[in-house]
Formats: structure tokens, sequence, C-alpha cells
């Protein structure tokens, strides 16, 4: 299958001077060639991209798509603790085909606004996999751990053979994901380094999301939770920390190292008042960045531009200067600084000749991109992921002209209200 | 003209337990009946509303039009003191005419983006009102002042009389807005407050945007922002101030008056890295609020759904509070907040048999509001300005499914184009 995109002005993000205008080329899931059209491609498929960027599909570093179902949930009515209470008595109601659904809702609504990969954690993993693979996205799936050693070897035991057999020769990686310090015991986090090593996966956890995580660790610890986790050899194996936003100085020095990443989500750090994360000092330190929407119940939505605008007005009031961290900086975090955190930067992240073919497109001629001026201000300040107009990933079409190619969404929404009015019934 | 809205979930923003469902019945440019179907009322137009809110229109209540050209321009690549007088050589180039075609670009974005009425200051306001006569949408066109008495008076002179008289006997209101205490003389300032009352007009200015301009107050005049408009009797008039971002303690109870509003304008305030406006603590004055986008230039767009949404990103970060600045609180300020700021209570912001029937329908049909659960958290969180439907202002339809009614937007986008490659190169 030969695709080509004509007419684009590409940004294939290795660079802010590396835009260019013209053609696409696409043979099965690679790119072939970037710049003039060749005239020996034979192209079974021609996108007609006037008037459009095309650029890397968006990474999502941190997500559950399970949460979906509470999204816009009391969460205005209740204080943050009471409303945790509340999600976790309706989360011990969640049932495993009740995954599938909420999953493909949620891959649908990043497909829509531009994301082609994506990190999760939750439960039902193999409901994710299994939603991935029939959405045709790419993902990183967590095995999610929790509580002591005794439950971890045993959901380690009877999920990852499954997870591995499902996702074998697919997009899809098995990452081994303990959900945090404060849920899951020493034994437990260093059980997890172990099997991320033996299996050759990222590790991914949250991580001084809250001042009192820091304090409870610094009490029981007597460490920053990232001093704690490189204690447990947390960062001898590749990982990616979600949130990172009470960050101690002697923390810096330990996130430095290429095999970490730290993922930023802002609308839920915001939603949660848990803080504002210091990514203009985390890249001062070279410290990889990725971002995420993490659930749609802290956000309320899956929505990378909304992510790349707030982190943008973020970075400028917390630091007080306009331009520290330009709107190519944010782009990167949403590309190749994803692509980095899940171990993908060969495969995707940039467009360049020999990568998977995971691109969007993003029709521009729209009132509020007229005039367009500069491209990278244009998609963090004003472009809105509506404006996302195709999709392509592994070089499959997800989305032409806004309509969904790999899920039928009228019928899992339909699905999602149904599961819900079920699932708030149940005790 | 009648025209039925039917099917509607209405939120008519007379308090969060108003929320109904049925119609709306409208009787030219006027509410008549909100709720259930009169069987008398023989509409000339039906609109089915199944999957929508209806909610009132909302209100810009501060922007700059004019500025649409600069939108992405050189606004990563230059700090701020370069970037503006980058902007003001370009300004000095803007003729007449192109004022036109900016307020209608601008125009366009706003009702694809749900507003209904706004309030403007610029250059050439005759232009504006203009091109809002034309779009049929409401205005509050400020008069801008700037300089010392004799610019001010020679402004007035000319310009009052030809905008009260385009704008007579229609929902255009002419202000009176003296840019800033930076920009005017104590002398123009005392002058646009004698204007404001003896024109039966609302006085419209910047105010403690920046520390600088506290600063530089204090330093000169040995008062706040605040308390020296107060001094020069600014508050003996309605009005409504723009940004109030730094405030003293002193500050608040001049501000705690009922003819007086402050226009909150987030992502202005984090792109300029100006600071966060303190609205909690305002609110807790009861001090009167609004919102707006300020100009394209600074935000990058002309989107209420995005200010809606960092408004509430801010208040709960710089509060560290999740619930103290609710979902419907935003959705006040963005709807009836506006219509006091700008005069317009009686008749707009909120749905009431009466009011001018400015509404908007949104379409919940969406992934990302599925479920929709509370849907002033809906609105605020994960609806986007793509969500709006369609949009009534007086009962005229300004957009019906996305399409706009009263303006060519394409050949606006072209003209507005064609004009900005011209202003570069004039000089």
């Amino acid at each position: 299958m030969k695709t080509l995109i004509r007419n684009a002005t590409i940004l294939p993000m290795t660079g802010p001077e590396d835009m260019l205008h013209g053609s696409i080329m696409i043979e099965d899931h690679q790119i072939v060639a970037i710049g003039r059209e060749s005239t020996n491609f034979k192209a079974d498929r021609i996108i007609d991209a006037k008037g459009m960027i095309a650029m890397p599909g968006l990474v999502n570093a941190h997500t559950h798509l399970g949460m979906v179902y509470f999204r816009n949930y009391r969460d205005s009515s209740l204080n943050l603790q009471d409303w945790l209470e509340e999600i976790w008595k309706l989360e011990a109601h969640l049932v495993e085909q009740d995954l599938y659904i909420a999953s493909l809702l949620g891959i649908g609504e990043m497909i829509q606004s531009g994301t082609t990969t994506f990190a999760d954690m939750y439960f039902f993993q193999a409901e994710t996999v299994k939603a991935a693979l029939d959405a045709k996205i790419k993902a990183n799936i967590g095995l999610t751990l929790f509580g002591d050693l005794k439950e971890s070897k045993h959901r380690v035991a009877t999920i990852l053979p499954e997870l591995q057999q499902m996702s074998g020769g697919s997009a899809i990686k098995i990452d081994i994901a303990p959900h945090a310090i404060y849920t899951c015991s020493d034994d437990t986090l260093r059980y997890a380094v172990e099997i991320a090593k033996q299996e050759n996966s990222r590790f991914h956890i949250h991580a001084s999301e809250t001042i009192k995580e820091v304090e409870d660790s610094l009490a029981t610890h007597k460490m920053s939770p990232i001093a704690y986790l490189a204690s447990l050899g947390a960062f001898s194996v590749p990982n990616y920390l979600a949130h990172g936003v009470h960050l101690a100085a002697e923390d810096y020095p330990i996130l430095q190292n290429k095999h970490t990443s730290v993922v930023h989500n802002p609308s839920s750090n915001c939603k949660l008042a848990s803080g504002i994360a210091p990514i203009k000092k985390m890249a001062d330190y070279k410290i990889q960045l990725a971002l995420g929407t993490d659930g749609a119940s802290s956000n309320n939505t899956l929505d990378m531009f909304q992510e790349m605008r707030l982190s943008a007005m973020l970075a400028a009031i917390s630091t007080e200067k306009t331009i520290l961290f330009s709107p190519y900086d944010i782009l990167q975090m949403a590309t190749i600084g994803g692509a980095t955190a899940l171990g993908r930067a060969a495969e995707c992240g940039t467009l360049e000749v020999g990568k998977d073919a995971d691109i969007i497109l993003i029709n521009t001629d729209k009132a509020h991109l007229t005039p367009l001026n500069n491209i990278y201000s244009a998609l963090v300040f004003a472009a809105k992921s509506s404006d996302v107009d195709t999709v392509l990933c592994r070089g499959e079409l997800l989305m032409q002209n806004r309509v969904l190619q790999t899920i039928d969404i009228a019928q899992v929404m339909k699905k999602t209200q149904t599961i819900w009015e079920q699932m708030k019934n149940r005790n």
C-alpha cells in the first residue's frame, strides 16, 4: 500500500528551521520520502493536504482511559477527598467488559484530537490492549501494580503473559506500572524494577505529584519520592514518571539521565490544585519531558492541544517570563518527547524517512488561524483539537475529514452511557 | 417572526438549580416563554435542539479586534518590549478600511465560539461599529482616548457624533475608553469621566495589569492605579476595568460597588506573564466579575471557552483549592457578569422571558462530552468552542450548524490575508 500526502506544510519536528512545503511518501507503515514528489512513486491513495500542516502524531504519555466514565462527575460539588472516595466506590463496581468500551471511547477522543500513541495505567489492561489493537492506535499499556509483594507477584503471574501474548507482533508495548510510592510496598517497587529489567519493559509511576506525597515520603523514608525511587533502583531501568510537580534540588540530578522522562500533566495538576511542575527548570537540567492528559476525571478531556496551550501559559506565568519555554519546546514535549518517554524515539515522534507514518494533518483554513504567522505559535496558542482533519498511525488512516475510520464512535458513546447508568446502580 | 427552539436542555443561568428541559419561544428579538411548548405558539421557524444545551450567548467583555492581524506574530522569538515595538510600528501603518475586515474576522471567530456580545477598544472605531452592525452582533465600542486633553477633546469632537449616529437605534453602545493611566494625562482621564457622565456612557480602561503599572503609579501618584482612578472620579460613572491583576488591599473596597466590574483576561495575563488576577478574592468582596479574551495578539484567539477553562484552572492553582470557584461561577462571569459590566444585565446574560434572545446551542453528542454528568463542569472543563452549533443574537440566527449566517467568512479570511501582506510592506 502506497500513500501520498501532497501540498502539505510539513513540520518534521527535527528542528525549528526544518519546516518545508511538499509531499510525504508512505509505503505500508513507513515514511519513505519527504519533500519533492517522486514521479516513480505510484500511490494507491492520495491525500491532498492543501492548506494543511502535516506534523508527527501527538503522544499522550500519561492517561487512565477507564476513568472516562467519571468525566465531569461531582468534581465541583465535593472536595477532593470526598470525591476520591466516591470514585473509589464506583471503581469497585467496574467489571472487565466496561474497560473495553471506556478504552474505545477514550481512544476515539484521542484520535479526534490528534493523538497517535498513548500510555495508560489502569485496571483490566487486557481490555485496553484489545481496544488499542482494534482501533489501530499505538499504546504503552502499564501492568498496574499496588499493594504488597504477594499481590504484585500474583498480578504479574496472571496478567503479564496474557498481555504479552495479545500484544505480540503489534505496535503495543507492555510496561510495568507500580501506581505510586504511597500505594506500593518497598518490595513491590523493587520487584517492579526487577520485572521491567527482566522483560525489557519500561517503568511507569506517579511521582512527586502533591506536597502531601513529598511530606509523607520525607517522614517515612527520610527522602524525597525521587530519591526514594532511586534508592530502590528505579532509575536503573528505562522509566517515565508522571507529574514531577514538587521537586527538591537534589531530585534534578537524579532525573537528569537519558533513561528517564518526566510527564507533565498541567490540566490535572491545576484542576486538583496540585501545583505547577517546574518544566523550565527541568529543561535547563536537560531532563527529558513529555506531556499527558491524565485521566478524564481530572482534566476533563483527553485533548493534547489543551495540554500544550496550558503548558505554555503556566510556563510563562510561573517563570514570569514570556519566552523562556517556546511553542517549539512545547510541541517537542507533545511529540518526540513523548516518543522518547515511551521508548519509541527511533520509531516515531518526528517525521523522518524510515520512521513510522504517524502523521496528523491540521486544517489551517479557519478564522482563528488567520493570519497564521508563526506556525509553532499558531499550533500551541491558537489551534484547537477540532482543527485536526486527518490522522494516520503506521500508515493506516484512523481519521479522515474528521470521520473516525476504525471506531464506530456513535455506538461506543451509546454503550458508554448505558454502562455508566448501570454502574451507578450497581452495589 | 416567531422562532421555536425545542428539545433543549436549558441553562437559564439564573441559578444552578434552574436547569430545565424543554422549549424556548422567541418573538422577534425577545424571549416570550421558556419551558413547555405552547400549542398557541405558531412558529415560523423551528430549531430542534435535541442533544443540545441552550444557554445565554457569551459576553467577551474586553478585546481589541484590530489586533487579529498580529495573531501568532513573532510572539515567541522576541521579548515583550521588542515585540511591542514591532507591533507599534505595524499599527502606525493601519488604515481605516483595514479595521472593517479585521473586525469582521474577529466577530466571525467570536460567533463561531459562542459570543453574542463584545466590548472593543481600538482605533478607527467606526469600522468596528459598521462590522458589528453588518454581522448583527451586539457590541460596546469604546471611543479610545490617550494623550493629553487637547488630543482627547479633538477625538471626542470628531469621532463621537459619528459613532453615535451610526449606532443610534441599534444594539451597539458607545463607551468612553481611555486606554490606561500610563498613556492618558490626568486631564484626559477626568474629561473621560465627564463625557461618560454627559453621554450616559460607560467608562472602560485597562487597570492594574502589570507590576510595572502599579509601581509607576505609586512612584508618580503615590497611589495604586485603582486609588488614582478613584481620585479622578472614575468610579462616579458606570465602569469596567480590564485585568485587575495586581490589587492592593485598599483597592478591594473601591472596586466593591455595583457600578464597577473587573474583566478577567487569563490567557493574556499568562501569555504576557503579567500575573494571575485574584478572582476568588474579588468574588469574596462581591466585586462584579466579567471575562474577556483581550486581543488576538496576546491570546492568540478570541475563544471564550478557552478563557473559561483557563480561569477555572488558574483559580484552582492560585488558591490551592479545587472547589472555591465553581464552574457555575465561571459561567456566570462569561454571561451575566459580562452583561452587567457592559450595562446590559436587563437585556441579556440570562435566559428569561422579556430578555433578548441571545442564545447559543451546544452540541453534546461528542466523545469528549460522554458521559456528560455535571453540565456546568462539562461546559467549563470539557466543552470546546467547536461544540457550539447554533448562535442567535436578538432572535437573529448568526450561526446554524456551525455555518455563519451574516458573514462570508471565506471572503473575509482571504481579504485579511491580503491586507496583512500589504501592511507588512507598507513603510
